[in-house]
């Protein structure tokens, strides 16, 4: 049905893997890579011109790559300079700006918006509708759920931007606001709608407006225990998968 | 101006009914139909393949059906395994995945976003930007205002997904949030940025956070009096149009 | 890279000016003028028709424009009947309905939503992901971050439609919600998540939820000192740049 050949530009300084499929509609930039066995659906624009491109006539594309065995989802635009390890899925009309480094297995979902100069590391999971504004640091195994945001501009409008982060296995559930120069700490649960507005240890349970906090370790749902750290209770999709999070833990380091 | 027939790819597997028209730059794939009358605006596309369709080679796709007198805007993508009922009407950009089942007279605002497997009455307004997660239920006659979410996992990241029920009548305004497994009951009233963490009882008025609830039936508004339910003085679009809901109640079942 | 000339339709009505740019896949409908020096991305559609052209046989579009200078980016789509003055600049999916007025500078980020009727002054920013609902009013100089909203229903479903409005030089930060009705003053301030449901004076600083309001002239941050109002501390792309805020009063009024 799909990969018809239809209406497809692709670069002639592009480097188009092996196995690759191009949907209809596309759109390939200079200097463009794409690894093995990926799927860039139909209406995607990958490797976008910077803004200089529009005015600089000596503008040169930055290079992109987007690594093998990944997909990306039709109407995204994924800007040049940006580098996306293996095993990415995007959503939908997912928009990646300039000089975003994402790491291997992460999922971006639909309308999410990484507006540059992002970092995130691997098997990150954003939703649908996330919010990154630049400079923004993502760990590793974070998920981000709709409409959650990461702000840079501690006091609007000014140049001070400072970008948050976020640690290793924390979780930022719908609505959560991390404001501009947080530290959000490992193994973190962030409550729908909560604003973040100062630093977070490690473990800490984060709710309600205006936040509270506790230690997560203390936290039991009744009948279920204690839930978080997830990692010993969740395996799907991560590398772990079939083996346990202790065992993998004892065979590798976290982010490898 | 429109339906030039310019870059329009349609499976020969679709039914495509009597006075259709199909803008420009859409696709239509297999085994979609769509019902007389119908518009499909340009860049759509209709029966998006499920995630199987890249890796199986012997993918079917699932049937897709758009009722008739249906408008389907620009730029929007409706997955495969959907049916939708008569008088449909979505804005731009809209995302329905699969095995969505959607009623009559209902429409779906602008970059609204439809996870799958959600059930949604007859004569529902999403507006712009709504987000529904996976197995979310939703009645008829229900109203969702923009950036408002229902979410499925009650302690992120798990597999016990529980996607949350609205009750007929019931309205969600803006940023308001239903978590995981909450049973919204009818007639309720959800306050700009609630988050709605518990069973709520037939006509609550729920607003602020934490979440306070009284009944909304002992609202009044200066000068206005009481407004909800709100059946009897909102007649635009709703099957009593003309000849009011308590008249139109003793002709009809609530629903037909 | 860009502007081949592939898959463009523009309407013999429409005006286009000298040295504009049209990318590929984009759209120009009836009665569209478009000043000189502009570029629109491509898969663009300017002048969209508005509901009565699917319905009316004598349909006339109504007339478009875009001001000189102006960049609108891939994938957005403008309504017929909206003014927008020079030097504008969009993200991409950005939609604005019809009979919309915007002012000269002013830049609408990806993925916002502008419902129609809305009127909006010179050199403002809306940021990614807003939503101004039909009839809302915002000055100049007005900043609007991500996922704030404008409301314009004070009791849903209603036909009462009373867009907000919003001075000159305000601030409404990400997850703000600015209610039906609600007149939000010059200079102000409103935090995160804040729900702003009374008036507003000038220089209201609004945080929390339910709202506090404060004198923002009172406010210092701690080695930073006073930092509103703003203009005399941020330049950037403002009218005042090089030149200094009190400078550029004398020598003009606001709004100029």
């Amino acid at each position: 049905m799909k990969f018809n050949g239809r209406n497809i530009f692709i670069s002639s300084t592009a480097t188009i893997g092996h196995n690759v499929k191009i949907g209809d509609n596309s759109v390939i930039y200079d200097n463009v890579t794409i690894g093995d066995n990926s799927i860039i659906c139909n209406d995607t624009v990958i490797g976008e011109p910077l803004n200089a491109y529009y005015h600089d006539p000596s503008y040169q594309n930055p290079p992109t790559s987007i690594g093998p065995d990944s997909i990306v989802r039709s109407h995204s635009i994924i800007y040049a300079g940006c580098t996306i390890d293996a095993h990415f899925s995007s959503g939908h009309r997912v928009t990646i700006r300039e000089n975003s480094v994402i790491g291997s297995h992460c999922s971006i979902g639909t309308l999410s918006d990484l507006e540059g100069d992002v970092r995130i590391g691997n098997y990150c999971r954003l939703h649908s509708n996330v919010h990154i504004s630049q400079t923004s640091s993502i760990g590793n195994f974070v998920w981000m759920y709709p409409f959650s945001v990461m702000t840079n501009d501690p006091y609007p409008p000014s140049n001070d931007i400072q970008g948050p982060s976020v640690g290793d296995y924390t979780q930022v559930c719908v609505h959560a606001v991390i404001l501009a120069g947080v530290r959000v700490g490992q193994n973190c649960l962030i409550g729908a709608n909560t604003v973040v507005n100062r630093k977070l240890n490690d473990f800490s349970l984060a709710t309600g407006e205006p936040m509270k906090v506790v230690d997560i370790r203390k936290y039991i749902v009744m009948g279920k225990g204690k839930l978080y750290p997830w990692m010993k209770r969740f395996e799907r999709g991560m590398p772990w998968q079939g083996l346990g999070y202790d065992k993998w833990c004892k065979e590798h380091k976290a982010g490898d």
